[in-house]
């Protein structure tokens, strides 16, 4: 076994990981961007980074978000959840921010679903536990304020949160209407938001806290003067409340204690910010107040120090089930922890927001991705199977009978937004994907026979294998000249826009144009049929239709065809044709030559192998479009603004999709070196982008434990720099590369398949993989130091012929022993 | 003559009015609201707060944004053009703001269409006056420095401009894109902000100086470091420049100046903020930098203090120029404040801006309001005639064939908005006011002729007249049960929905239904239609079409009928009948029991003088409606919601349309009782809603140099509180009211008319009023005190029969003699 790249500890100069506790520790507040946290497991989410700025929403981040948060403001990331210290002439806050007062000690631990922020000054330490229980609508924000000074002390201590009128878009833009509705009601401690709630709306929240307060407030300008920033409140510095009541303008809710600690005395205090829905009929009490009965309830839940430990507790019995699905020991413990944590974390986190919301999506339109949603499963359905399978069906109920589908659908409504439309023409068949990745896992054939409805009317419904085959004949159906797909308005690099043609800048890339273009060819598409149409004719023989397996393979061979004649560019496959019927991403290109997705898409269908073209391909991605910090987009980047393709040449060189490392696809190389079966090659691409492998963290500027969407290239002003952490698709397929083809841990119809591609100096590994309901307990060896091979496998002693072991009894465990070598 | 209700030059806790130079003199920084100015005479706008927050746009606010600003942020009004004196350890802005540190001495004096601020400390004392050139796109900020301190002094000066990256929507929504694309250039002392430059768009922004500099900064990050606010710069703190050149993330731009002053030294500089637009071919220079001929050309029209100072000379001479044409010397000096200039001035603003930009108009949507934009040419037709001529055509292009009309269009495109559509069923009668009210002043008939696109589409066309025409017949195919006009989605009051039925808070009230419901009907458009139709059918007669004339009096004897038997409740006319077929607005209502509205409309349509009804309304308007800060708009208000009734019904007691002051109908009362001849009373309905009357300075909380929107009514919270400042149609139909109806000065087809309604008290007062090129100096005597009524008539000494002026003839002046009393 070699040793570690790197030890994994190693502190850089914002903190470290803490492996035993699924932790990462920030040891400086003004980390080089915000780096955040997501609390909330299904329906209530907040984002928390590591100064407690952040918001919290309700099932979607648009249309029912709880508290104000101002994306790219001055200071950045203000807006939050904040406690604020006075002590004497010295007003501090545990989280640095928004007071920014130099703090004695500081420390954020971001866990999973729970992120922890101490503040020390002047002998008083605060500590705030936030997290959201599972299973309710509320963050619980628990707090220890301990005095370790040796003297009693007299303090203050000041909560804090600003109320959004729910629809964050139009929090943002509608002054002529907000600033006269919005209204509040105080009960004791417990500050309740209801703007809007005589009318329409059935919900309201609160901010609470389980101790009698000495004062509050819920008008913005009287708790903090209008001229003032969060930093330094108007009643902080008097040291008073001016027990406001909010009409209009800006509501808040802060709550104030006068503490008095002795010498070691320790306070604690229980907040909860939550959200209550009523039915219609039972919206107010008796005296025309909202009837507070539920909320009540709900508060009751979490109300004393012991409640919200136990809640804690059920929070942590929650990720230990989930991740304990795969567990993985390797001699690189920066895998494992990728593996064990954080890539694992990430891709629960993408499957609850898909794009919505993060620190670079606004959580005000995009809403759930068609294609987003269906890849992100790749990473979460061994840990959420039946969310999966709900999510796979919510889909597909957004397409249309002809196999079209909408780009995207709001997670509020669950319907198709119109705004943006469909004609994105790879969309339908990640569809194929994500169902068969789901009976992979599950072995529940039963999803196919789901009525599930067309373009969301519960009128129309056919089976979703039915939904299956529109996605194909889709495909099938719109074929340009060279027999390859069209592309619509995009494929899934959504700024290669082929029928766009935009010469003014209002206008929006994707939506210009009808993207009904009967020229513009996307090899990446061909690709993803070949692939994804393969996988639609095997599981269609698996169910006994033998003539549409025949039929789609037939299609199938034919775009391979296609591919064969038409797609290759000499060293590398091509990427398209425009509008033209020119060549895009050919060494004759004016701009780019050479792009990424064909070549790790075409690889990944088993094309090029018969001929060289698979290893001529994956040398000109090595030589052309890898860097030490990943594979970029496209090579060279374009230096005019093209009519012809669109958004991509848009961007300076270097950025996004034009010559960026848009580490999405980059896992698509590593999956085809593993087809390759080389093991080094595909270990080392995945490292480059790997976030625990990233040791130039200052450059990287966003958080240390998530992948970014996007890598500045080489081409850059700055490569390095990642923008867009938290919410893409490269945590799922980054997961599938490293588990199902580097480790090898694959998931099959008929049971688990163990076929790794290693590096060859590896001597082996070991893997603990839930899978329908047994537990494996998986040991690699590698004494030959070999990439791929398997020279025997056994199930509790017992050999194994082939690499997919035999489904082991519900609720069974089992220890696989691999050696791998020559078979 | 009375005496001044209170003199006129009271100083306030916040400033005070300068009369003679046009100003408001704002003497502390922090008002109760950031008190505002517009720069910018036709197409490149700025808004500029008292502490220098704003921002600039040239054309649009939503797709031509150059500086980026935060709404409703904390601090409120963080962002705009900013000053930094770094002074040994103090730094600090001579607008107070960003830096807030206290100021020795501050003064802001908004002018018309400039904005001198002047701060000072420890003997330095800076102003910088912000104005836009007439007929350029820059905003020129032109700095002085001066030592008063009597020693000599080292100081650092910095400047400071975020620039948004053109679409403001987007801007502050599309970070996954917008962190990646900012671009600049800077040569020598200027910056250009060229985002996107490279491709679609062919316009770029700079901020330049007339000076060589000691440093800049393009970086945001670099420039304040990324966890300070605008009041600390990391540069400023440490006396640096980083001169940073951006890629992607936030840019900006900063210039340095390290300055020597010997003691009473001066040292003044020129900076500016333009924009420039390039033909497609000549948009780069030889070494593919932007081409920056056309940006030099304008930079070095006021690149001297001279050259600034003669640009201001002009802008000088432009408002003198417009303001000259009507002024008022009356014994009421706050009168005299508010006709003279500030309520002029306020009409060009709305006629500019539409309801597009303020500090409550956020600038991302409404654009252009038909009805607005129609309203607000009362107030702004006598100032830019042949701007109005533009402006109506312009909106009469929106108009569909069959005489509905789209509800906005943009002003970057002057296309109508399809994500609003039309059916507000009010809409298409304001162009008769609008187009009546331009022959009136001008006697321009041949706009008549004009041929006009119907929805914008140049094929077809139709004249202008014809357009009034489907204006007129729209109301006509559309009513009701009781035969009066069907409302749509709503009439002027858009909270009104009487066909939306919305239960679902995610919906807009007015694009929810159809807006197409035939029972709704409203007395609002009814009276409207009384008053416009029967205009229309004048204007016909005029034109020699009798027959057209008759028929059209046919349809408004009609529509008086049924307002006579269908629209009175006893002591008040309806508002309306709902879908149900209910009253609205009447004794038997739930809920509001009297609107305003009808009541205005109907007397100032000639309804209810035969009878006694027109005093009875008047009577239940002073004991129902009226309160010491202005008339509001219904009550009781509404305590619950009423789906029935839509939107009005949401608001909090007392606020906006649900019995708030809503400012822009409250004229409509005032004219109602010039109608009936009752002086007094019109002058005292004014005064409570005029600014220059109003002395609760911070209770109002906005400027008190304009009118407001609404203020909060008598069932409010907080009555007398005010919002929504500047973009009101209360600007245009005040200046109509006290102008036309009180002083009585009117344009009419065939010359001026003289027949003022005044209070009884009054013994006269003086106007001089531009008319067709012809200057009239008028002189009113009231010897026997009457409200109403003229004696005697004279011009130039000749007497005058009835009140109409004979036309003088163009270039000439003529004095004008009226002795009220019997006639």
């Amino acid at each position: 076994m070699v040793a570690a790249l790197k030890p994994a500890s190693a502190e850089t100069e914002f903190g470290h990981f803490d492996d035993e506790r699924r932790e990462y520790v920030i040891t400086r507040p003004d980390t080089p961007y915000p780096w955040i946290n997501y609390l909330g497991s299904e329906v209530f989410f907040s984002l928390i980074s590591n100064t407690a700025g952040g918001y919290a929403f309700y099932r979607d981040a648009k249309f029912r978000r709880l508290t104000r948060y101002r994306y790219n403001n001055v200071p950045v990331d203000d807006g939050g959840r904040y406690f604020y210290i006075r002590d004497g002439d010295t007003t501090w806050s545990p989280g640095w921010k928004p007071c920014r007062t130099p703090l004695d000690h500081y420390e954020c631990r971001h866990g999973m679903g729970y992120t922890q922020i101490t503040g020390e000054k002047d002998g008083v330490r605060v500590s705030v536990l936030f997290f959201v229980p599972p299973g309710d609508h509320v963050e619980v924000q628990r707090v220890t304020v301990e005095n370790r000074s040796g003297q009693a002390r007299s303090l203050q201590l000041y909560s804090f949160v600003e109320w959004c009128l729910w629809n964050a878009e139009d929090d943002m833009s509608n002054f002529q209407r907000n600033f006269s509705v919005g209204e509040v009601e105080v009960h004791g401690g417990t500050v309740y938001h209801k703007t809007e709630y005589r009318e329409r709306r059935d919900h309201f929240a609160f901010y609470t806290v389980n101790a009698e307060i000495d004062g509050f407030d819920t008008d913005r300008d009287t708790f903090l003067g209008p001229y003032n920033g969060f930093d330094r409140p108007d009643q902080v510095a008097a040291g008073t409340s001016g027990d406001s009541v909010a009409h209009g303008w800006s509501p808040v809710a802060s709550h104030r204690f006068d503490l008095e600690l002795a010498a070691g005395e320790t306070r604690e205090l229980v907040f909860q910010l939550g959200y209550v829905e009523m039915p219609d009929n039972d919206k107010f009490d008796a005296d025309g107040n909202l009837n507070r009965t539920a909320a009540e309830a709900l508060i009751a839940r979490y109300d004393t120090t012991d409640k919200a430990d136990a809640a804690l507790g059920r929070l942590a019995a929650y990720w230990d089930d989930l991740l304990s699905r795969f567990q993985v020991k390797s001699h690189e413990p920066r895998l494992d922890r990728m593996v064990n944590t954080w890539n694992a974390y990430q891709c629960m986190v993408t499957f609850n927001l898909s794009r919505s919301a993060s620190f670079f999506e606004a959580g005000l339109g995009r809403g759930m991705g068609f294609r987003d949603s269906n890849q992100d499963l790749l990473g979460s359905v061994h840990l959420a199977p039946d969310r999966a399978r709900e999510r796979i069906l919510d889909i597909a109920a957004t397409q249309f009978e002809d196999g079209s589908v909408y780009h995207q659908y709001q997670p509020l409504t669950k319907r198709g937004n119109a705004a943006i439309g469909g004609n994105f023409n790879d969309d339908p068949l990640w569809l194929v994907l994500s169902t068969t990745a789901y009976i992979r896992e599950t072995g529940d054939v039963s999803i196919l026979d789901e009525a599930v409805p067309w373009e969301n009317d519960e009128t129309r419904t056919a089976p979703l294998l039915a939904h299956l085959k529109a996605s194909f004949d889709h495909v099938v159906r719109k074929r340009g000249p060279h027999g390859l797909p069209l592309i619509g308005r995009a494929d899934w690099n959504d700024c290669l826009n082929l029928n766009c043609f935009s010469t003014n800048p209002d206008q929006t890339f994707q939506t210009t144009g009808t993207g009904e273009g009967q020229v513009a060819e996307s090899m990446f598409i061909a690709a993803q049929f070949v692939l994804y149409g393969g996988d639609y004719a095997d599981l269609c023989r698996r169910l006994g239709d033998e003539a549409e397996a025949c039929r789609a393979e037939g299609h199938v061979a034919d775009m391979r065809t296609a591919i064969a004649d038409h797609g290759w560019d000499g060293e590398w496959w091509l990427r398209a044709y425009d509008a033209n019927g020119d060549a895009v991403g050919s060494k004759d290109s004016d701009g780019s030559q050479i792009f990424i997705e064909p070549q790790g898409f075409c690889v990944m269908a088993g094309l090029g192998q018969d001929d060289s073209r698979a290893e001529t391909a994956m040398a000109s991605v090595e030589e052309r479009l890898a860097c030490e910090y990943g594979i970029v987009l496209n090579a060279p980047a374009y230096t005019r603004y093209h009519l012809e393709l669109g958004e991509i040449s848009t961007y300076p060189q270097g950025y996004k999709e034009n010559g960026g490392i848009f580490c999405h696809n980059n896992p698509w190389i590593v999956i085809a070196e593993t087809v390759l079966g080389r093991g080094d090659r595909a270990f080392d691409y995945w490292r480059r982008i790997a976030p625990a492998f990233q040791d130039h963290v200052a450059l990287r500027k966003i958080e240390p434990y998530v992948y970014a969407q996007m890598v500045a290239g080489k081409e850059a002003f700055l490569p390095g720099e990642a923008k867009n952490s938290w919410l893409t698709g490269t945590a799922a397929w980054n997961w599938h590369a490293i588990t199902e083809h580097i480790l090898g841990i694959r998931p099959d119809y008929d049971g688990l398949c163990i076929d790794p591609c290693i590096p060859a100096d590896w001597d082996g590994f070991e893997v603990t993989r839930r899978y329908r309901d047994a537990t494996y307990d998986i040991r690699v060896r590698n004494p030959d130091r070999v990439s791929r091979g398997i020279a025997s496998t056994s199930v509790d002693g017992r050999p194994v012929t082939g690499t997919t072991l035999p489904l082991a009894a519900p609720g069974s465990r089992c220890v696989v022993e691999v050696v791998m070598g020559q078979a």
